[in-house]
């Protein structure tokens, strides 16, 4: 099996499994109980906690482990909404966030905020002047991805955090699922207010992700329950998902230069012989994007017919959207990238890993021109 | 080591984790991905909906995995209620639901709905004369428990299945926590328009819950996403966390029956050497409560102060509430039946489960006998 999708989800590893199964077996008393076993599992939720600070340098923030990126982004964005619901503000995001973003501000849209979603340019690059006439003093959050999971554009989060110095009511959320652990920040992480990741991307198990945040904001909690987790993610504390959420971040922070290295030099290899292929239309800028992800169409045919036959051939890429037939929607970043429906209804995402090959590099494009020449 | 707080929670079973960690070795694979190893998983959530649906009997209803019982209490309150935040309505509830529920409508009136508090009887069940008469054709839904989780109450259910016959518009949602799989319903669950339930009260894992409705209901979605799990609990599929909550649920429903008989055994035996005590008030009636909670208080003693001693016994009891100390908050479900300040707040909770023997009895009542005549 060839495997080109660990932008969707990776699989865990077997020091990750045996840690989650430790921890369920040995600490699977309530950490909320009050009794010596059950504060035994807390210390290792604290300390748990305390890994990822350290991992990430953020003495500052409070840890949440939630269920996942999805939560964590809802808690993150609803969060600092809910303090306004009756007296609703500007809050800014960009037209290329994923689902879980996106949508949270379609819905706070509906209940009234004023939103600004941000146009990108051909490289899918937020447009920092659109960001600039767009906050006023009433704008209370803004929410930029710092890569994109379709194309892999890498978001200027350093500019952003110093246009808003200007700001100072205004937080900024940054979902790092696709760049977390994967390409070395140019920002540091204490700047930022909120931000989210996911454990399954990483070789973590699913369910499983947190939301950092500045000990100094005051999040309304959108999930309502006991106090666990300061109240943010209440409910019984899930402590093996937590464990092995900080061993996750802990990992890929500490392998992070030595894969972005070994995925660089396949991205470069790919590229080149992809470029060989003229039907192919490549949609990822490399120079602006993660070597993680590698977005391309190939005009004259079916997105989806060609995941499959690759598929028969047990090599998995993603079609760009959720189907990628020409009949259905468009994919969203890559129409807005390219304003192009024929690309945007066409476009396969090829990610990579370091766990990836020369090898299968070189049989992917075999393939992909077997079937276009065929 | 005698564990007697199976309501705070169990320890998963050797085969729920085997079950855990194959579904993570073997079917990692993001579900929502078009290609056939994905397509795999998939099939296995679905298998997993189909398993919940035919232990328990509904055929009509949508399952949907959560993180657990907080995000399903949030996931069926939130969801029927903000369908009607613009022109708020009349929602039910009871002073003894779990803080998942109770905060929620705390929440929810806050936001202006019109909410009902009912009371409950001195035997902790809520009073159906109160409902009758909160009830008014405005009213959207009304939440109770099935079995209390401080002094195992259980709730006429069925007696409020026929009451809200009168008013089709109103939907019921019912914390099924501490009743599924431990006490034999005396109502059908396709009766029950929304019900929910939490794996790690069954052996099952932790962060793993489910939400079980009626799918003629619109429920709007609380946490926004993609469209996975029908948009109601988005983010990726937690595929291991699904299919072990499928296996819970059906292996308690297979042992209910077994097991209930045999703690019912043991909570009578255990009733009647407490009731030897004088100083031992006995908070639960266990006429109309389940045998899995027994609820006492001993009023001349720092409840906190007793559950350390214990635990130096390696004996595990819960206190009442967050924190026993006779300064600290009263107990709300103990308050709520005795009105009594004092008992609230010294309430101990023992939990009965199949594990526990009529040894493990003996050395309880020893220890407490002990601990207040020493």
């Amino acid at each position: 099996m060839i495997y080109f999708d660990s932008t969707a989800t990776t699989k865990p590893t077997k020091e990750i499994l045996e840690l989650y199964n430790k921890v369920s077996s040995e600490y699977w008393y309530n950490p909320s109980s009050a009794y010596n076993v059950a504060l035994k599992a807390n210390n290792l939720l604290i300390k748990s906690q305390n890994i990822v600070k350290e991992s990430l340098g953020v003495a500052n923030h409070n840890v949440i482990f939630t269920s996942g990126a999805t939560e964590a982004n809802n808690l993150a964005i609803f969060g600092i909404c809910n303090n306004y619901l009756k007296d609703t503000k500007r809050i800014i995001t960009s037209k290329i966030e994923h689902p879980s973003v996106y949508n949270v501000f379609k819905r706070l849209e509906e209940i009234g905020f004023d939103v600004i979603y941000l146009d990108v340019n051909e490289f899918g690059i937020v447009d920092l002047e659109q960001l600039k006439s767009s906050l006023n003093k009433d704008t209370i959050l803004v929410s930029i991805m710092w890569v994109n999971n379709i194309i892999g554009s890498i978001q200027p989060i350093k500019e952003i955090v110093k246009i808003l110095k200007d700001y100072p009511r205004c937080k900024l959320h940054v979902d790092s699922v696709q760049g977390l652990g994967k390409i070395k920040p140019d920002f540091n992480f204490n700047e930022i207010d909120l931000f989210t990741m996911s454990s399954h991307k990483l070789e973590g198990i699913k369910g499983s992700g947190a939301l950092i945040y500045n000990n100094k904001i005051n999040l309304t909690n959108h999930l309502v329950g006991a106090n666990q987790q300061l109240g943010i993610k209440p409910g019984t504390i899930d402590l093996a998902s937590s464990v092995t959420c900080a061993k996750t971040i802990q990992n890929a922070v500490k392998y992070q230069s030595e894969h972005f290295n070994k995925v660089l030099e396949l991205n470069k290899y790919l590229e080149n012989k992809i470029k060989e292929i003229d039907q192919i239309a490549i949609n990822t800028n490399t120079k602006y994007a993660s070597p993680f992800i590698f977005n391309i169409s190939i005009k004259e045919f079916n997105a989806e017919t060609i995941m499959h036959y690759l598929e028969q051939k047990e090599i998995y890429v993603s079609i760009g959207s959720a189907c990628g037939s020409k009949t259905k929607k468009p994919e969203k970043t890559i129409y807005a990238i390219t304003n192009d429906q024929l690309l945007s209804t066409t476009s396969i995402r090829i990610s990579l890993s370091h766990l990836n090959t020369f090898e299968e590099i070189d049989i992917l494009v075999d393939e992909l021109r077997n079937y276009i020449t065929k």
